[in-house]
């Protein structure tokens, strides 16, 4: 990862959200993937858009996008693009829905954008670097304990019965009051920037959490999964992100 | 209900939102009430200012309000006041709370008022008139059939265990892709605009929902309680708005 992926990956986001931006709360067809997703136009047009720049600027690179699938499977170096996580944010008219890009290296986020283009505010992780909000550096926040807390989560549907126990069993150690629903990448950027504390959620797919690594990380939070796992190309989709590293251990004890 | 009730109303949004965006996303402390949910100053000092316009204005109406509760309690004129609605996502830095001030005639809310401050966005719903977004005419939109319906409701703790299950058998008509969390009196402010199709709640406080009557039903839409009856100011708490009042019967038969 070089100073000019950076740059590269602040393109990429500016042309994801010049091609959402005009949909946004207008009118538009919704279509059902198979796996039942409302798409939409502003989906595709954002990593079609994307795309174009990556294969002009890096030919060699790999492409795992949640649209238009891989391209380079075996490459060393990969980009990861969620044009519009959050999509039923997204056709509800809530800015609180992100374009994701991470770049990885070996498997492994080095490389992280969560941008939303409505609000303009735009986060950006880089491994050995600080994370950037609006180009001012982000910190996590300390949190003494979990009962103080603010837990993100984006849906209930997102766990299965047996992951839904042990969330349960962790939001219980949460004051019922600061566990806030919905907000899918916009919680992990919040995670970074000291607001939010705590998000744990399941089923994510890589493109839904490559990005977030860097970007929690570099703020002085940590990611990884419900075994305490880092995180990586390899990784089943369930995920924690703390903003304060010393309540880690507690947490995975309450999940269990 | 006069012009003037909607100039005082709309500068009592002006001053609840200039009291409240020097809080947002900065450090503050939080108490806790008896009820446990986080307080913070910025709440208070947004109902103080408005309080106090009101005492100078309409020194014969009454006022209820969230923060410091009800004076002139026989009044027919009460105007009902939550200077932040969607507490959480407020101390969360998410930009989808809002400021609720409603004018109630007789326990009939006929002036209501949803204000976002960090994103500048204003509905505005009067009995007899059209609901204003931002001072341009908001309609809510046809829904065919509730499987194509968005659904919008802010947190499963909002249910009582027999109220979940009446939510669940309603949302399971419903696309699960197309089911949105979070979002408190937002949420009613996207179905005002056409964005959201139905949000469905239980335990609100006459505060959280007086408002939200005019500005749905003044862009098209239809709220109601969970038996089909009108809101006022002996409501229990359980709400449903709906965009396409074509839909209201399948929504009441889906509830159960």
């Amino acid at each position: 990862m070089t100073p000019d992926d950076i740059r590269l990956a602040t393109a990429l986001a500016d042309a994801a959200g010049a091609a959402i931006r005009p949909y946004y709360r207008q009118a538009f067809k919704l279509e059902d993937k198979a796996d039942a997703s409302p798409v939409t136009e502003a989906d595709r047009a954002a990593e079609a858009a994307m795309r174009a720049i990556l294969e002009a600027e890096r030919p060699n690179d790999g492409i795992i996008g949640e649209e238009y699938g891989t391209v380079r499977e075996g490459a060393s170096r990969q980009w990861v693009l969620d044009p519009i996580d959050g999509t039923t944010s997204f056709i509800a008219g809530r800015p609180i829905f992100g374009t994701l890009i991470a770049l990885m290296e070996e498997g492994w986020p080095v490389l992280g954008i969560i941008d939303q283009p409505i609000a303009a505010e735009r986060w950006l992780g880089a491994a050995g670097r600080p994370t950037l909000f609006n180009g001012q550096r982000a910190k996590t926040r300390t949190c003494r304990q979990l009962d103080q807390a603010i837990l993100a989560t984006t849906s209930p549907n997102l766990f299965s019965e047996d992951e839904a126990g042990h969330f349960v069993a962790l939001a219980s150690k949460v004051a019922r009051r600061r566990i806030v629903y919905g907000g899918d990448c916009y919680n992990y950027g919040l995670v970074a920037s000291g607001h939010v504390d705590l998000v744990v959620e399941a089923g994510l797919k890589l493109y839904d959490l490559a990005a977030l690594v860097p970007i929690v990380e570099g703020a002085g939070g940590t990611m990884c999964d419900w075994s305490g796992e880092p995180l990586n190309a390899d990784s089943a989709g369930d995920v924690i992100a703390v903003g304060d590293p010393a309540r880690l251990d507690d947490i995975l004890e309450a999940l269990g």
